[in-house]
């Protein structure tokens, strides 16, 4: 049994949910139509499915290897990306004067889902090409535009981001790489860099790498860093390649998961200085990374919920198949495990957790797109705000619970989840490293907390929970039994968000660690009460189709008992997460370092 | 860093919570004194981090392998085993007419944690052998026990538990392995056994297996399956060891985690027969499985936590070690990550779960103390009817924190924790066995609800709860703030969790799959209020220490604050998990089948 992208989930959340219609009614986005999109689609489904998804088993059993300086990739990768390159799938939501598509967010994120979820080491690569790509289009010069856009937006090349050294970790202020400059408008650029993905690869004749480095006189921490591009060649005017640069692999890591996808620790001016060039302005690298960042934290987002999905698929299948143990309620023999409850629970707890994190990803996709497209500049700002309130819950949020689903996936094999030619052991393994880069949990939090809460004195949050009660009170007009439920869970949840937020708002000044010791749990409420939401406006639109007898009633009926399993098992824990926060915070800080 | 057992709250959890005095006060515990036990925990933790906690890396590098029948476990496994057997530690809890030491379960469970602790896949190996020993103990005729139980109490073989087939998995109903009377008491064994933990390996001369099949006419199901010794190699009547017996390994798993242990699958009578003794009576043999499935399913429980406990102590030593970011409240530079309150959030967590897991288990060894030594009959099944109530939970809820534990050890880390070589991954791995083997959550949850809730109407539960109480009132006349929340938690707690006793009690028969959609929530919180009563006991005497001016002060203190930490943060859950049961059971079960 391999991936089924869920396309029919997709283009429900797209249409319903995120406003499709009203998306390709912007300027720029006219393409993006009902059709287009759906036809989109369909065609990435069937390319991941027949191309990406069965590279998966092999790159984990068959990881990428390091010789000498050189990273071969597995067998059939570097075929794969060219496949994937020249059907113009990295370059699906970059500008058509680039060589892409320029389809917005909201159609180019199922497509992600889709990639990560078929196979996520292969599409590390894509991801971090369109990281490289946002940041040399906001900040590259025309020149460096000219010369690398196109090559990545095409996949002739790849991108790479490095900010981590060995001796920094997430702490950029302490980046050391030092960038000496020649006089000639360019760099040479020293020092180690360390956890690069895809920084060493087989798959495309170069490699641009997105340098973090501190030039002599720059101010020291987070202030004094600088952007560079660093390619593996350097590029002659007429855009072929010259000269190998100093920028040289000397090792990639040994894994828990993601095997296939090369972590490489990448020694520049080793041999006499990398050349480099400098993006924007010096000392303002940390901004320009931001947006790399941001980008790539949403990417990763759809990375949990894209690997969630093919888990909950691959256990679905396993339950259906696997025939054992009489049915609780009587049989006459053993029977699919699917028919036991707790098998049952878990199933529907990997679907809900899914289809409620896809939801708030689109949404917030959709969000994106206003807010880069909409033709007023208050509209426009009002949901880029928004959409920054929502990228660290998309990010931190979907790649918890992405965790969770994968060890649930295990969980439904039995012991045949724990044998590794099973493959749900690999998206147990895969999963973990998604709640680390890109930020771990806790910076998504503190993102969430600092610039996100604080920075607007809880503005936006205190909006979306408006919005999210004004779908309370719709769903009590209705008065089906699961919709009420539905609303009370969400109108609790959205108290008990709000109380935290006014709590991190509260004390931020005067006892900044209290806020801070509750920051994880206040994202994975936001994601919680916020994802409910979403699937409190499915329901209540499902309702509305299957009252009006329009479309697929068994569709819309599944997604109100999803729904409705979402609002019992995880908006219900709304308050026991509040009291953690605002109770909870004095014992996470009280124990003496020494007593550990 | 390697791992130090925590003998302090170990002794503390003992005496103080466990009652070892007690027990030492039983016929036939008289050596269990305080200090003997001090003595044993003292040579144990010496030995464990001596000689078995640096094999546990080594061999999750280099696995035991399988080649032409024959297992050859990680260097290093045999010569500790033999130090292992050599210095009497299999025979720790095991009577002294059989080579053992004769102490009580309440002595020879922190052993038994100290070494899963230090290394799981080591430990594998002596967990079965002590299943082996309890059920020929309880089973055997007295020539098994002459000819099987001296060899194994000493170490010089090993036991193994054969139940599970390839078509079958945890339905025993679905055992097909057969055997045939051979007219001379014996029978010849001819069937398919896989996932059998140490089937093969070559640290002992001998290896015991105990195998559940059927004879010609036993009826089907459950109801007719026997219980068999067929050993590796025929013993003769004066103990020496005669022909190679027809029960060989096939092949062993490739696995996520316990990469050490050999998971074997075995071939019983492909060259004519393998030569099995009958244990007990015929068609008797699921009961005495049941005793060796519990004393393992205990053992089980104590992986988790002596496992949580190893990766709690790395994370603790890496947050010491690795410094990054400044300190939230202002620092001149970065600081050790302990000072960053998330990383501080999941250490608590990690210690307090485990701390109360730990005291949950020894409280529940101390009543198999009571139910085996005591005088009075009466008391004797009391204290059994708790134990049995119990080893669901410790197995259960032990193991799922436990796999919640590794993976905050892991996000410690950080990238680090990626990264094999760190260590923190390899817990991660491992721990994911131990929710599914000696029966998954969910069959400890069908057995907490069936056997053990059910059966007695819900009378343990119900005593276990007043107790419960009890310690609650107790808390209300100390006027400490901690103490007040802890005692607050874990009332609203106990009724919580009488509330899901009252709704399985009264639905097992109208709803019986609306019950068991929630037996793991329920199995889940009856750990935590529970766990959560034993850290509410602990701080009470913790408090009352210090009142007296008794002891270590700091330790008392340290422990109050974490119980508080697992009110707050743990037993706070109750309502959610409550409600996901009694109101979300529904949900689980909608869905139609089709519709997944």
């Amino acid at each position: 049994m391999s991936y089924t992208a869920p396309i029919k989930d997709m283009l429900f959340v797209m249409s319903e949910l995120a406003n499709l219609d009203a998306i390709s009614a912007l300027p720029g986005c006219e393409d993006a139509t009902r059709d287009t999109a759906e036809a989109v689609l369909e065609e990435n489904a069937k390319f991941v499915s027949g191309v990406i998804e069965p590279l998966n088993h092999a790159g984990d059993k068959e990881p990428s290897y390091w010789h000498d300086g050189q990273v071969t990739t597995t067998k059939g990768f570097k075929e794969a990306f060219r496949q994937f390159a020249d059907a113009g799938w990295q370059g699906l939501q970059h500008p058509q004067d680039f060589g892409g598509q320029g389809l917005p967010k909201l159609v180019g994120t199922p497509c992600v889902e889709m990639l990560h979820g078929a196979n996520l080491s292969f599409a590390l690569v894509a991801l971090l090409s369109d990281g490289a790509i946002e940041a040399l289009m906001t900040a590259g010069s025309d020149e460096q535009k000219a010369t690398y856009l196109e090559p990545l937006v095409t996949g002739q090349w790849t991108g790479t981001m490095n900010l981590t050294e060995p001796q920094a970790g997430s702490d950029l202020a302490a980046v050391r790489t030092r960038a000496e400059p020649q006089g000639d408008g360019t760099y040479k650029i020293f020092g180690t860099k360390i956890f690069i993905t895809y920084g060493e690869h087989d798959m495309t004749e170069n490699i641009v790498h997105l340098v973090l480095a501190r030039t002599p006189d720059a101010p020291p921490g987070v202030k004094g860093i600088s952007l560079f591009i660093v390619p593996k060649f350097l590029v002659n005017a007429d855009g072929s390649l010259g000269a190998r640069n100093d920028a040289h692999c000397v090792s990639i890591e040994h894994k828990l998961g993601i095997k296939a996808s090369p972590t490489a620790v990448l020694q520049f001016g080793d041999n006499g200085g990398a050349i480099g060039t400098l993006v924007g302005e010096e000392n303002r690298g940390l901004e320009y990374m931001f947006i790399m960042m941001n980008a790539a934290r949403f990417g990763v987002g759809m990375q949990g919920i894209g690997l969630a999905e093919n888990a909950y698929q691959k256990a679905v299948a396993f339950a259906r198949d696997r025939v054992q143990s009489r049915d609780l309620a009587g049989s006459s023999g053993p029977v699919p495990i699917i028919h036991h409850p707790d098998v049952r629970r878990m199933l529907m707890s990997m679907r809900a957790q899914t289809e409620a994190a896809r939801a708030l990803a689109y949404v917030g996709a959709g969000f994106h797109d206003i807010a880069h497209h909409h033709e007023d500049e208050e509209t426009r700002a009002a949901h880029q705000a928004i959409y920054e309130y929502l990228v660290p819950v998309i990010k931190g949020w979907s790649t918890e619970m992405s965790e969770n689903v994968a060890r649930d996936g295990v969980q439904v094999h039995g012991g045949m989840g724990f044998i590794e030619e099973t493959g749900a052991a690999q998206h147990y393994r895969d999963a973990k490293i998604l709640t680390i880069y890109e930020g771990t949990t806790a910076i998504q939090a503190n993102d969430l907390v600092g610039r996100k809460t604080l920075r607007d004195g809880g503005k936006v949050a205190r909006h979306l929970l408006a919005q999210a009660r004004a779908t309370a009170t719709q769903l009590g007009e209705l008065e089906s039994g699961d919709l009420a439920v539905i609303r009370a869970r969400l109108e609790q949840g959205a108290t008990d968000l709000e109380a935290v937020v006014d709590f991190v708002l509260a004390n931020a000044k005067s006892d900044v660690k209290a806020v801070f010791a509750g920051s994880v749990t206040y994202l994975k409420l936001a994601g919680i009460v916020l994802g409910g939401w979403q699937m409190a406006r499915a329901a209540l639109i499902a309702q509305q189709k299957l009252s009006s007898g329009a479309g697929d009633a068994s569709f819309y009926r599944a997604k109100i008992t999803t729904a409705r399993f979402f609002a019992d098992h995880f908006v219900a824990q709304s308050t026991a997460m509040r009291a953690a926060i605002v109770e909870g915070h004095a014992g996470v800080l009280a124990l003496p370092e020494e007593m550990f």
